[in-house]
C-alpha cells in the first residue's frame, strides 16, 4: 500500500511517501514545501496547493496520512495551521484520495511505542524503521510526515488481521 | 468594482457578488452552498471548492472579502471553519484574485453602524443597501456574505478617497 504521510505547517509542510505491507516499509520519496513568512497565507496556501497536487498526481497514494489538529498548545497557530490542513484534504478528495487523521499520541505511540517521545525520538525510529540511518532528514517536517505515514500502514494492517476470520 | 464575500462554514457556505462603487451598491448574484453534515470534511472541502472555482469563473470579481476568523466562541467550531475558510484562500490566490480581510465588528459597523448588531438587524440592512427587501435571503449565511462584500466595497472606497491629494 501507498501512503502520504503530510505534516501540515504554514512555514514549512513536510510530506513523505511510503510502501508499506504493514510491517515492511520502504520510503519512496520525502522532502518540504518551503513557504515564505512574509507572503500572504493565501500565496502559502496555493504553493502547498500546487507542491501537494504534483506529488500525488506523481506518487498516486492509497491513502493521505494527516494529524489530527490540535488545539491544546496554541490556538492562533492551530487556527492557521487548520487552514493548511483544509488545503491538505481537498486536495486528497479531489484526486479521489482515503484520508486517515491519527491524533498526535498514536502517531507517537505507533512509531515509537511511547505516547509522548519527543520529535528527535521519532526521527530516529522513523530512520530506522526505513533504513535510511545514513541519510538526515532535513527536517522535523519531514520525520513527522513519515511517521504519520508509518502510523497508517501499520494500523490498516492491523485493522486488516482483526477482519480475518480465526 | 465586483466582490465576491463568502461566509464559511462546514455545514453551509454563503456567497454573495456586488457591484458598487463604494456608496451605491448592486446585487449580483447570491446564495448558499449547502454541505451534508454526515459527509466527511473532505467531501465537503470538495463540494465547497467546486462551487466556488465555478463561481469565481462566472463573476470574475477582483477581490473576495472574508470575516477574519476568531476563536472565542467554539475553538473546535473555529478550527472546522479554519479548513473552510484555507479551500476559499487557495481559491481566490490560484485564480489570481485579491484577498481582503474583515473583522466582525467591522463588518457590523459597516453595515449596520453598530458593532454587535444582531444578525437579523445585518439582514434588514443589507436588504435595504441592496434595494432587495421584498425577495428575502435563503439564511442569515447569504446576508453575512453580502455584508463583508458591502464593508470591502466601504472600506475601499474610503482608502481611495483618502489617497486623493486635498
Amino acid at each position: 500500500m501507498r501512503i502520504l504521510g503530510i505534516d501540515c505547517g504554514t512555514e514549512r509542510t513536510g510530506f513523505g511517501v511510503i510502501d508499506s505491507d504493514g510491517r515492511v516499509h520502504r520510503l519512496v520519496d520525502c522532502g518540504v514545501i518551503r513557504l515564505r513568512a512574509k507572503d500572504p497565507l493565501e500565496s502559502r496556501l496555493a504553493a502547498i496547493a500546487d507542491g501537494l497536487r504534483r506529488l500525488i498526481a506523481a506518487q498516486v497514494p492509497e491513502v493521505v496520512a494527516v494529524e489530527e489538529v490540535f488545539h491544546a498548545v496554541n490556538t492562533k497557530s492551530a487556527l492557521k495551521l487548520a487552514h493548511v490542513r483544509g488545503v491538505a484534504l481537498l486536495l486528497a478528495a479531489e484526486a479521489g484520495v482515503t484520508v486517515a487523521e491519527y491524533s498526535p499520541l498514536s502517531i507517537k505511540m505507533s512509531v515509537t511505542g511511547y505516547g509522548r517521545a519527543e520529535k528527535q525520538q521519532v526521527q530516529s525510529m522513523v530512520q530506522s524503521l526505513l533504513k535510511t540511518d545514513t541519510v538526515p532528514f532535513a527536517s522535523f517536517d519531514v520525520s513527522d510526515a513519515l511517521a504519520v505515514a508509518i502510523c497508517h500502514a501499520t494500523q490498516a494492517a492491523f485493522v486488516a488481521a482483526a477482519r480475518k476470520p480465526a
